[in-house]
């Protein structure tokens, strides 16, 4: 056993999931879920992610050796400070949560003699939500990124960058300012344009919609609640992402415009250069 | 058997898989494959997708019941008028192009005493290309829109149909006009966001993707020639189907800016809904 007490706030689709993989890799004697929810809470414990659960969040990180909060953006840094003052002086602090700047920001005076938090954001996911979803192997082969700051000790990043590697993921060392950047273009963005993609089908053309659209729209099923959260924590990265996008599709509506093939040609095949480089 | 001989014109993605289809269900006594490459036509061959092969258009056709026409959209109109120059006159004419209305409009004076040529698209494809990829099930399951004319006889109709059905697609009839005005939103829209959205990404970044990004940028590795033919022939339902888009994607822009989480919310909502609408 890697740990006695790890205490998951929030059991839905990642935190459900962490706790399967703790509890299925034996990593931890005991993972306590912390929800508001009981009927969440139950199927947690149905699904076996979690082997007690709590609505109190007081109460659940109590005895924790590491407590992860795994709840929409906007809820992590006050339920993180709440944890952090019912928590060990030694337990470790993490988050899942899909933006870092502002969460970092906000419990930058955390640690000293309390417990420390590092911010971290396993690039794990689905359009789908809820304990239901959660797979114990939802992390393996995938990127966490771990946003440390200067004052983060140099202890509680190797046990972070433990508990990530624990359940099969890479640990990618960022700032929380990089880290934002970086998801606007690689996350954030592509569901604001497949929102918009899938409210542009007119109803009725259902039944011609082949894979394509499918999966260029996929992520758009994914929970309004928690993805307005992340735009507003992560707005201005997103807008400046949604520039770049709108240069690009600019050139691509002069190119049609103007019936120039050639250049339309070359913005294809460069987009395809761009695509083919993901694998 | 349902047919003696049917020669399929281009044998790539889709004329490969059309092929497989015919030979693995035993559906026609011998498929024969017209392609420009022989090393296309030695690969199909050796995938099992035809029976024989020929780079001569003339001769592969002459023997045909039926003729279906795989190539690029801006070559099927020319090759269908080859074709039926050199058929039985009681050879059955189709093709299998992403767009329709320019396709039957080229093609309109065919018929009469000669042979008749009646569109179709069956909505099945990936972002590869090529024999190599083709699949016996590629159509299975699939919709395979027909796009006859008001001069079409009915008897054409039932034979297209017959095709489809055979290799297990659902065809539907729509006007060549109704066909591409509905593609350009759910195919040819898709693909040029995609590929804006593949375009947008900075070099660096390939680390952070994720499966969400991954899909809705898929399509976006499709063979760039392909699709500027498509865009081509489409393009005016296309610029249509872009202009709706920057519709969606500018209300998402405006809520963003003015930090109207509200209206966010009711926008994401709304494309959760048209998204899980197609299931």
């Amino acid at each position: 056993m890697k740990w006695d007490t790890v205490a998951i706030v929030g059991v839905g689709l990642i935190g459900g999931s962490l706790g399967l993989a703790l509890r299925q890799r034996r990593l931890a004697r005991r993972v306590v879920g912390v929800g508001r929810r009981p009927s969440s809470l139950r199927r947690a414990r149905e699904a076996g992610a979690v082997d007690a659960t709590t609505t109190r969040l007081e109460r659940g990180v109590g005895d924790a050796d590491v407590v992860v909060v795994c709840t929409p953006v906007s809820r992590i840094a006050d339920q993180v400070r709440k944890a952090a003052a019912h928590c060990r002086r030694d337990c470790l602090l993490t988050d899942a949560g899909s933006t870092k700047r502002l969460i970092v920001e906000r419990l930058s005076d955390l640690g000293g003699d309390g417990p420390v938090f590092v911010g971290s954001h396993p690039l794990a996911g689905s359009e789908q939500s809820g304990v239901a979803s959660a797979r114990a192997d939802l992390f393996q082969g995938r990127v966490c990124v771990m946003t440390p700051t200067p004052r983060t000790p140099r202890g509680a990043q190797d046990r972070v960058r433990a508990l990530w590697e624990a359940v099969g993921a890479e640990v990618v060392v960022m700032t929380p300012q990089a880290h934002d950047r970086a998801l606007a273009f690689t996350s954030h963005l592509p569901h604001l344009v497949a929102v918009a993609l899938a409210s542009t089908l007119p109803e009725g053309y259902e039944k011609l919609v082949a894979t394509g659209m499918r999966d260029t729209t996929r992520i758009a099923s994914g929970d309004p609640e928690l993805w307005v959260d992340i735009f507003e924590q992560n707005r201005e990265k997103l807008l400046e992402g949604l520039k770049a996008f709108d240069k690009e599709l600019a050139q691509l509506r002069r190119a049609l415009e103007s019936q120039d093939n050639k250049v339309l040609h070359r913005l294809l095949a460069q987009a395809k250069q761009s695509r083919d480089r993901l694998g």
